[in-house]
């Protein structure tokens, strides 16, 4: 497996585009994105668990009820939730998209992102159909993953190759999101692609799985979006074998799925409202899988720790003070806490007690903008890793006045 | 009832004091108090359900085990916590107290408030100690609060008068806390006086159902701390007779001491850590108690909320967003939304949708520094408040370099 350029294009037979169409009029950026397979997909889908839920997102289960999807229609600039036309106007969106790929609106997956509880009107959107279906390219993929953007300040793109019994296939995905960050099933929004032959029902099996170590182990914010969605198209045109059931060619799937995942959610933590430094916190020898989680997780929520990471302070006791109201089971007294970076690697932590360390050494390792959060509980075998983003004055600035 | 002035003194018997005896010898500022009884108090407590715990939490559990405490000692500047020697210091602190006051050390209530993981020297403490003795007095309180206040920027105290069967009671408190705040427990430091005639048994029963609706709603930053202690002493000597059972005076003595607490909550939330306003959310019409704890508490702990109040940002999607994640199963288009201060009263979302309002209207609602979110489920009959602040810069600030 290896990493490649290419994101939503990088799988065969998949073209994208993204334009400005004017959906915040004052605004000059792109803000409609399509992403088109050559040929039908199976497709799945996983959902916020926020009870208040954007308009797409009920659009958008229904369309792949059947399993089958061939086109991603996708806006910014406004969320389409809590309106009440919202889910009129998510279903006049997919409508513009068919009639204007020759497609049915069954067969579209659709996303909205950007503020909450302000109409979207679709006439820019009916007005910009020509142009973002003119445009259309195997190489479209930047173009896509710009139009998706809010308060994000990169692309956030990934893709692989890998093969099954021999054949070269390729995921690729692009992803948004900045704030309201903290999945609790996919995240604000991702998009894949790939040309494996995989059946629906194997591929959401296998998305259901990956968002436990993915997405939902992702937090900038504490915030579940309403509108999080994480949908995946495989047309099939690699030419393999359907994966219709578990075994190896299913693992390797999953495998090259997850690295592009994980990369997504890396670089979705690096680009974190406001972030200067992307947090990576690993747990090893824990009890468990879950605690291993909840402990990775309750770390790189700790809006103290966080901005412990801002100051490059290398304050531990905010580690430990947010393992301990993780609220899983643990002896204290083994824990040992290290941070690392480009710079090295240093302990401050030991059995559950402080040790004395060199504050220059830390702080030249915390001044990096990748920080590793090691913790050894000594307790058990299982790990988990979880990611999140240091909390600045500009994670305040962008939220104190982000609807003017 | 009534408020009256006071705090730990105002309880008929209570003399206090706070001096500095340079627990951090770069600071200036008071960093021990001690808040003494005339007569043997009945005593009781709750703590934080932090893992990690402070020492001084694991002394003063031993300590009241027998329901009985006469003195509270505090140092603020270092929290005693993930120290090695940590206990055997906390010790040392009850001895020293015990000493100088001609007590036992088992009658003392002890706390500790500041930096995690840095070794407490004892020696300052016992060089003080005669000073701080020396200066007690039945209006100390001042001094007494002073020298618990860490990152606190105001002192934070309240009491009230009340009668049971004809003999006026009091009841006063004084509590520090501005950063690390979500209790699940008590909070920070509190510490409660009152010349009430009553049990231990039934001090510690008003105590237990208190916490649930006063410190148990109260987040800053939703980092539960390692140290949250809130104690109570009662000496008896307002001469009513002995609370000893459920009933009528009962239910006055939890009534006041509830007037007492929700003062402090309302206080420690408008001295937040950087807030510049005091949040407090009040849930209508929910299903029931529970539920309406849950939502209120979870739109108060919203970061992308607190800092859309920070901007005076009417960003009513946010508080819908975080009523969605709370996890309690809701009809959402049922709820009503308004923001409140003493300019006036806006209603922004109405059966789960936005109304149109007026941002002007709005902007010079939330411009003031007492803000109340006043959320209407339409959908039973319980109630629950909560309290926070906004989050803003001097939040981030206060806690990039805290050690330093």
């Amino acid at each position: 497996m290896k990493l490649i350029l290419g994101g939503v294009c990088a799988a065969k037979g998949f073209r994208a585009n993204g334009i400005r169409c004017g959906i915040r009029p004052s605004h000059t950026d792109k803000d409609l994105a399509l992403v088109v397979s050559d040929v039908m997909c199976n497709a799945a889908a996983v959902y916020t668990t926020n009870l208040v839920k954007g308009a797409p997102i009920a659009i958008t289960k229904e369309n792949i009820a059947d399993g089958k999807a061939q086109a991603i229609i996708v806006n910014s600039g406004n969320a389409n939730t809590c309106n009440a036309d919202g889910p009129e106007i998510a279903r006049k969106m997919c409508q513009l998209t068919a009639d204007a790929l020759e497609l049915k609106a069954g067969d579209i997956v659709i996303g909205s992102t950007g503020v909450i509880g302000q109409p979207l009107s679709i006439a820019p959107i009916e007005n910009g159909m020509a142009e973002l279906v003119k445009g259309l390219r195997y190489d479209g993929n930047e173009d896509a993953v710009e139009a998706i953007m809010t308060t994000d300040t990169r692309k956030k793109e990934a893709a692989v190759e890998f093969e099954l019994d021999g054949h070269v296939c390729r995921i690729g995905g692009m992803a948004k999101g900045s704030g309201m960050i903290h999945p609790n099933m996919a995240t604000t929004l991702i998009f894949i692609t790939t040309d494996a032959a995989i059946s629906s029902e194997m591929l959401q099996k296998a998305l259901d799985a990956d968002v436990k170590t993915s997405f939902n182990m992702l937090s900038i914010d504490g915030d579940t979006s309403t509108n999080d969605t994480l949908a995946i198209l495989a047309n099939g045109l690699a030419g393999n074998p359907e994966i219709t059931a578990e075994g190896d060619a299913f693992d390797i799937f999953k495998e090259a799925l997850h690295a592009v995942t994980s990369d997504l959610c890396r670089k979705m933590a690096a680009d974190g409202e406001g972030a200067t430094k992307m947090l990576e916190c690993r747990v090893t020898h824990a009890p468990d899988e879950k605690s291993a989680q909840i402990v990775a997780k309750s770390v790189i929520c700790s809006s103290l720790l966080k901005a412990a990471m801002f100051g490059a302070d290398a304050n531990w006791g905010r580690v430990l003070c947010a393992i301990g109201y993780a609220g899983v089971p643990l002896d204290v007294e083994r824990i040992e806490v290290r941070f690392e970076s480009a710079k090295g690697n240093i302990l401050v932590c030991e059995n559950g007690a402080g040790v004395p360390f060199s504050e220059e050494k830390a702080k030249e390792i915390l001044l990096e903008n990748e920080i590793y959060i090691l913790i050894d509980l000594h307790q058990g075998e299982a790990s988990a890793t979880a990611w999140g983003c240091d909390l600045t004055y500009d994670y305040v600035k962008i939220n104190g006045d982000y609807r003017t």
